[in-house]
């Protein structure tokens, strides 16, 4: 028989819990069968004693079988989904699941909205003009089956163990713990049910993680957790310690992605969809190894495949599909601004987590969840981190409709970069796999 | 501005709270503006932290003053109370407090009930039919002055804070950390008044605090505090590395207090239930010392005077003195089991906590707040540490309502007993004085 109280005092005393007692503790929390102040109490217990990459793994699965997951078996191939930890002009998935699904792989993304200072997903994928997120589970693993990929947010009856659990952390300071975290997102991306799922661990100022040994910590941990669930799964640390591609808002970065399908947009931005697209195809045996995986994803760039792809998903979720031609279709904002440089010299570092935070102020993200975003409104960078700046060059191009909100994100922006004799901060956009 | 999440992040953090923030998590937590799973989440971060010597008498003075004193200033003799931190099979405060007020004291007794693995006072004194520990403040002091003894619960103006926070850690396995249990017990022990207290801390694998140790530490911050406060007070250090005397349960323990008040019982209780009131005695002067303390509840045993006491004590609180002479009068259970030793050898050793919880689950304990406890059933140690068994041989009688947990107990409880070559793990009884 299984006791709370000895489950939370041997997680106290720094043992190792079973699958079952975890399972015990989350289930019936989940069903209102266990009090609040024991489920406070175990996870203040295991913010202080942490769970092991096995305890971990049960704890995720624990959390998923909490509530339903996709039945995929209908899907005539490999699927394979990725995550991003989050950050500022991150819309790598959206020009990815097109380009994968393009080379034959199914990509069932359950994506989130914009957290903290970072964009999201399913917010960008809303200003293409009818989009719709909230697919049911039949259109989504239809819409998986006959286009190849789908993106969608978390269905309600996904893990509602880690909502409850997850709004408890929120009120008893039990949130910044690796372990939870990690097992709160793979709940939820495990639900989705890909075979494999890759991982782009987010390092610098701009990732949630910013220290490279957290980012590789949470990495390995979140790999582990994956191939205890019985998915094959890798990681890549990648660099947010400046904007990923230019472009950070939603339109214009549904704009960046289309030009990236066109083969045109960022060599970071591209060499980065390459990499994951290679990665995944690698993963799932449709390419034999990575670099024939590269080749892969160049080749549904250059015949303009992954396009079509995309121009399908749209078409799948209701959106205009006409965008992929005529971007003037996406919403435009009212007013243009530039920041400027008043100084001459390198451009040394970007502040990532202040300018994320001057774009959503700007109105491209939230500042409390009930916030409405401004779709139209983001900003371009035309220079980044090592590039030579002379007085007066742009290095910031503003997308704006409000005056008030223009130069309060200006201020911030002007605050977050910094020119000087340098060198510049920079690390490779590929830091390191963990696989 | 003073909110929860920061103060126990700053807990969780290692922070040193100031007298404002422990007043306000108290006060908040006692009028129950302060939701349990925050207070639970606090006692957890507590447990893992600490609190300091000045932390722990703030965190005192804020549970005391969140309730009123008694005035036993109409009693007319020496007070003087006796406090243990708990254990299994400890019903001393049952016989000692009617051989104290027969020998001419007067114990203002303040007691609580089961907390984890361990026995309550006031759920084995409810295990007489119709005893009352709710007595109002008025009831109380006159059965004081009057009759010489009682035993109550908190009531519901006497540290309100303690009462609710120690009903949390019972459930959220925050109970066997120091600065908690001195806090919770000396806030309702100086609110009840008593000019003196003896303060029993147990060690062994029975008690909250295992290592000798910690249970050094525990008396003399307890002794401290009280002389801080103005009152006497000295600690005894004893054995709870097994359990003390044959029974655990509720009425099989009044049966137990009952027969050492008759001159019989086992040697271990009277052994511990002399030495404290003969220190007592001494302490509020009405020994000249310990020596002589020992001779007058000696011959209050003797006498019957104490016998006598205690039936008058159930009387002013509402029982029926009939027990006294006919313990059939006690709730009995259905059905008798046995554990027998499936080797010869010496008894070695008793985890007394896992029998401890081997008797709650039998349901003479709770495993959460709002359980319900079956006080007819219970257990009778036949051996002890030390002892010589036989293969067959009886070592624990079970008296037991309900099959199921009658098993998993049995299970529990064969797994607490070691039989082997030996030697036994034995110490004394009463192992040091700190005064």
């Amino acid at each position: 028989m299984l006791v709370p109280y000895e489950i939370i005092r041997k997680k106290r005393d720094g043992g190792k819990l079973t699958a079952e007692e975890i399972d015990f503790m989350i289930q019936k929390f989940t069903r209102g069968e266990l009090p609040e102040y024991q489920m406070a109490a175990f996870l203040m217990a295991v913010f202080f004693r942490k769970l092991d990459d096995q305890e971990t793994a049960w704890l995720t699965q624990s959390m998923q079988a909490s509530g339903k997951s996709m039945d995929l078996s209908s899907v005539p191939g490999p699927t394979v989904d990725k995550h991003s930890t989050g950050g500022v002009g991150d819309k790598v998935s959206l020009p990815l699941a097109p380009l994968v699904a393009a080379a034959g792989g199914f990509v069932p993304m359950m994506s989130g909205r914009g957290l903290g200072h970072t964009g999201g997903t399913l917010d960008k994928l809303e200003s293409i003009p009818g989009f719709r997120v909230g697919l049911s589970d039949e259109e989504f693993v239809r819409a998986v089956r006959t286009v190849g990929c789908a993106i969608i947010g978390q269905t309600a009856d996904v893990a509602p163990a880690d909502k409850k659990i997850y709004a408890m952390r929120d009120v008893t300071a039990t949130v910044d713990t690796m372990d939870l975290i990690a097992a709160s997102i793979l709940s939820k991306k495990l639900a989705a049910g890909p075979q494999a799922l890759l991982l782009d661990v987010k390092t610098g100022s701009g990732a949630f993680m910013q220290k490279l040994e957290e980012s590789r910590a949470l990495a390995k941990l979140m790999v582990a957790i994956c191939r205890n669930s019985g998915r094959k799964a890798e990681a890549l640390i990648t660099n947010m310690d400046q904007p990923l591609g230019v472009t950070a808002g939603n339109a214009n970065e549904v704009e960046e992605s289309i030009a990236i399908l066109q083969g045109k947009g960022p060599s970071d931005l591209r060499e980065i969809t390459v990499e994951f697209g290679a990665r995944m195809l690698a993963i799932t045996g449709i390419a034999k190894d990575i670099a024939s995986g590269r080749a892969e994803i160049e080749k549904r760039i250059a015949d303009g495949s992954g396009l079509e792809k995309f121009r399908k998903m749209i078409e799948a979720q209701g959106g205009d599909p006409r965008v992929v031609d005529d971007v003037s279709r996406l919403p435009k904002a009212k007013k243009r601004g530039e920041l400027t440089a008043s100084d001459s010299g390198i451009l040394e570092s970007i502040d990532t987590y202040a300018a994320g935070m001057a774009v959503v102020v700007l109105g491209a993200g939230r500042q409390r969840s009930d916030d409405k975003i401004d779709h139209a409104v983001g900003v371009e960078f035309l220079k980044k981190p090592g590039e030579t700046v002379a007085t007066g060059d742009v290095i910031v191009v503003y997308h704006y409709n409000d005056e008030a909100l223009y130069h309060e994100s200006l201020k911030r922006m002007k605050a977050a970069i910094r020119i000087g004799s340098g060198p510049a901060r920079t690390m490779p956009l590929v830091i390191e796999c963990v696989s």
